[in-house]
């Protein structure tokens, strides 16, 4: 059994891989195997489909997303600083990706969005999980920031939506141009999204001295 | 030449709503021609690649889409009012999209972005040059407004790029779940982004009334 679990783990990794830079649709099973070192037969013995070994991709990048997310954003610092050090781990995930390919690939939910969600009902099924997860995870720290007056906005799920919406256009600009550097604005936006309340120059607490809206 | 011309119209036709709806990758030149109705030896005599038209298809949809943009952002309405009118323009077509297909299908140039712009530089350098002409579009009526006292960024460029950003990033969720709905923020959005000045209650002007932050 050690055996077989490592052919599994083997095509997951390469499938995740070759889908991150070259996508879905132009990848094949014999591809994905020679990439992944197994044999073409045990592929058929652990997924039932490409589609089916797709959705394994997106679960198990979506359980480590998350569990980077909650690490980040269920952490004791202020509820802003929480949402900053998440575009800054994202940007740093971003450049580490460029290091290693060459060139930026993007978000694997965002890129299968694009290129799969009005084609396969199952994929897109779990990529609205996803996204719904990330949106509920912005959520609760934007309203912890409301409950301490550090925002204003009306209704934090919305608010959440259109941080995350704006994480994604600016992770699309930085795979067009090639450049994390487009991620720079994720910061100042955020604040504007969320209404922030302007705080005084030298007023008080290690977050709050961080909040330069622009 | 009459004949010649047409068969690549519909050639350029087929490509574009077949990429719409599947992407470029999956796509093969005899499916194209089929839907097209043209013999596939027909193809080579006016494309020599098929990356040759998809950088056609870009240009004619990037052509078709600026065309409207500027009638839009360059009209006589007040500047925020453009921008409003350039997002309801966007959910209409999207709608109108939806009606037709069955699901929304998104933007062809963030589709394209994600699905390929690591992969061909080519592409990249003309998905490259669309998206600039729209963030210059909007970075010329954003200067307009702040000119006007209307809004209060700094830097007009930087700020139509976050909501170029904005943009492509609801019409990805508005593609995953399937709901123009997604794209009811914008307006709001778009003003917070631009830290739009917010205007008293039954002050002048027919723009001014319709400013509602959320």
């Amino acid at each position: 059994m050690g055996r077989t679990s490592n052919a599994r783990e083997k095509i997951l990794t390469a499938a995740q891989e070759l889908i991150e830079v070259r996508g879905y649709t132009g990848l094949g099973v014999a591809e994905i195997c020679a990439a992944a070192g197994v044999p073409k037969g045990s592929f058929y013995y652990f997924f039932e489909s490409k589609e089916a070994l797709a959705l394994a991709v997106i679960d198990e990048q979506g359980a480590r997303q998350d569990r980077e997310w909650r690490r980040i954003l269920q952490d004791a610092a202020a509820p802003l600083d929480r949402l900053r050090e998440l575009f800054a781990k994202t940007e740093a995930d971003l450049r580490e990706g460029q290091r290693t390919c060459g060139t930026i690939t993007g978000c694997l939910f965002g890129n299968l969005t694009l290129e799969l969600s009005n084609q396969t009902e199952p994929i897109r099924a779990r990529l609205q999980q996803i996204f719904d997860a990330q949106v509920e995870l912005v959520a609760g720290v934007v309203a912890e920031a409301r409950a301490r007056g550090e925002v204003t906005v009306a209704d934090p799920r919305e608010a959440a939506r259109s941080v995350v919406a704006q994480l994604e256009g600016q992770v699309l600009f930085a795979k067009l141009y090639n450049s994390t550097g487009r991620l720079d604005a994720l910061w100042a936006n955020c604040l504007a999204l969320l209404g922030a309340v302007p705080v005084a120059a030298g007023a008080g607490g290690g977050s709050a001295g961080t909040r330069a809206r622009r």
